[in-house]
């Protein structure tokens, strides 16, 4: 991209650079960032194109947060405490109303998630966007997928399938009432990453992973890593009352065991350790492979993306 | 991306995520990495886009390799040193004979740079390629644009303009001979990131940056940061003979510094300095604003890319 525009498009996200961990930031080679002692770097990145991961008349404020939402949700994960991110932008033309609305969005997420964008690369093509998080944690403690044991218990935070539900309404394929649509779009939209929860799971969860693929998929990470069998009551799963306001019980059912974008963790706990608020006990692990939830359900190919 | 896919896609990947920083690779919901006590982490990202920064009948082992190689120059040019990268690949099909190829580059390319692969996404979309690459530098040294003085010398590595010059022979607007046309490729194709000439210049350069979009826009990127001018003798340019070769000598010199993707490092010395192996003078650092190389030659708007 020609420099004059480089130079323009970083008018709207220079700003976004200063936090507590950052030496350098956006303007050379690199940004640099100090870890703390004794500290660890996280680190995932999460690309959404445009028809694939949103419908293509989103507004760039929602995008942007939703994108950075989606990675960090990665650093919630394993219960990182955030450092800095990176952008590669992709966009199709230089459109400063676009870009205006977009560096909105991106500010609301460095603020919410204090999470400062250090660099990035901004290219022509069709519109997609990369978030690269990076973050801190202590040198012998991380969430990971692998740690689950027999008898444990299954939680999951928040709600389920409220984003697919969301996905379905914009679809066109139901119509919930307007204050029902607007919760599950701000859902979808505008999802909040489970920081402090992963914090707080940190040495106490044996295993945890966030629910972008849908939970049935997930736990079925889990379940391989950890070589355990993760069972789901659905009659435990937490259901907002706007997506059990659809009429079809096995529809909702479908939502929130498939659905993706939901950006919630799931994780496991021993039985003696109490769970933190705002999270749920869906289920538990037992001896054996895979994931059962008692229902005959095809979520073979785990959750599938606006295109699909 | 359906899991299966996405599955099939990372075993092709998954054997270049081990390393000596690697704590945790590809398989869960971030990678875990060290850095050595008393160092910071030094990032940057770069997104290489079909028919944007590389022709559409690319070589997938090409793309791969300098999508890697663009990426890692910026660590070259902060003299880090190379922890792991992340990948976020868009691929319009699952292509298995693309990808195989595609992972013989990427692998050649964490070979040669000693940078293990320690996670990414898989996208549905139009090809488009981002490469996070992370690395280490010690806690109070780095290669910043922003410290040369009057009196340095001003340095290149290399040779100049033989990107540009291959991409006027992939347009069709010149001819070079056999040998020549195929010593240009495989500097436009398989360019090598100066990782070790960052290294050495680690405590001595003033100013370093990488001459990715070209000789004169990137000295300015120096002399803005650092609030001098540079003044550059375009008869001391260091040409390759295969760039010589071409007819017109005004048009090699507007490669040699209008030309980007060359991916050298172009750095600043105090006047005391001696210069390391394989670079070549190219001017000096003078009081003043902006770049000056005695030419009249537009070249307001930096490199343009393949597309433009």
């Amino acid at each position: 991209m020609p420099s004059a525009e480089f130079a323009m498009i970083y008018r709207y996200f220079s700003d976004l650079g200063r936090g507590d961990a950052v030496d350098l930031s956006v303007g050379d080679d690199c940004a640099i960032m100090r870890l703390g002692e004794g500290e660890r770097l996280a680190t995932s990145i999460d690309t959404m194109v445009v028809g694939v991961h949103f419908p293509s008349d989103s507004f760039p404020e929602d995008i942007a947060f939703r994108a950075v939402s989606a990675a960090v949700s990665d650093l919630a994960a394993m219960g990182a405490r955030p450092l800095g991110m990176t952008l590669a932008l992709t966009l199709p033309e230089v459109d400063e109303l676009w870009l205006n609305a977009f560096s909105q969005g991106l500010a609301a997420a460095v603020g919410a998630y204090q999470l400062p964008l250090v660099g990035g690369d901004t290219t022509r093509g069709p519109l997609s966007i990369s978030v690269q998080v990076m973050g801190a944690l202590p040198m012998t403690l991380a969430l990971l997928r692998s740690g689950a044991r027999v008898g444990d218990q299954v939680y999951v935070s928040g709600t389920l399938g409220d984003a697919a539900g969301a996905l379905a309404f914009l679809k066109g394929q139901w119509q919930p009432t307007p204050d029902y649509a607007e919760y599950l779009l701000n859902r979808f939209n505008r999802p909040r990453a489970r920081l402090e929860l992963g914090w707080a799971l940190l040495g106490r969860a044996t295993a945890a992973i966030d629910i972008s693929d849908g939970l049935l998929a997930d736990a079925a990470h889990v379940a391989s890593a950890s070589g355990v069998k993760i069972c789901i009551e659905p009659q435990l799963l937490p259901l907002s009352a706007a997506l059990c306001s659809h009429d079809c019980r096995e529809t909702v059912l479908q939502w929130a065991l498939g659905g993706g974008d939901d950006y919630e963790l799931c994780f496991c706990l021993p039985v003696d350790e109490s769970p933190p608020v705002g999270s749920t006990r869906i289920g538990q692990v037992q001896a054996g492979v895979g994931v059962d939830s008692g229902l005959d359900m095809d979520i073979s190919h785990g959750y599938q993306h606006f295109d699909d």
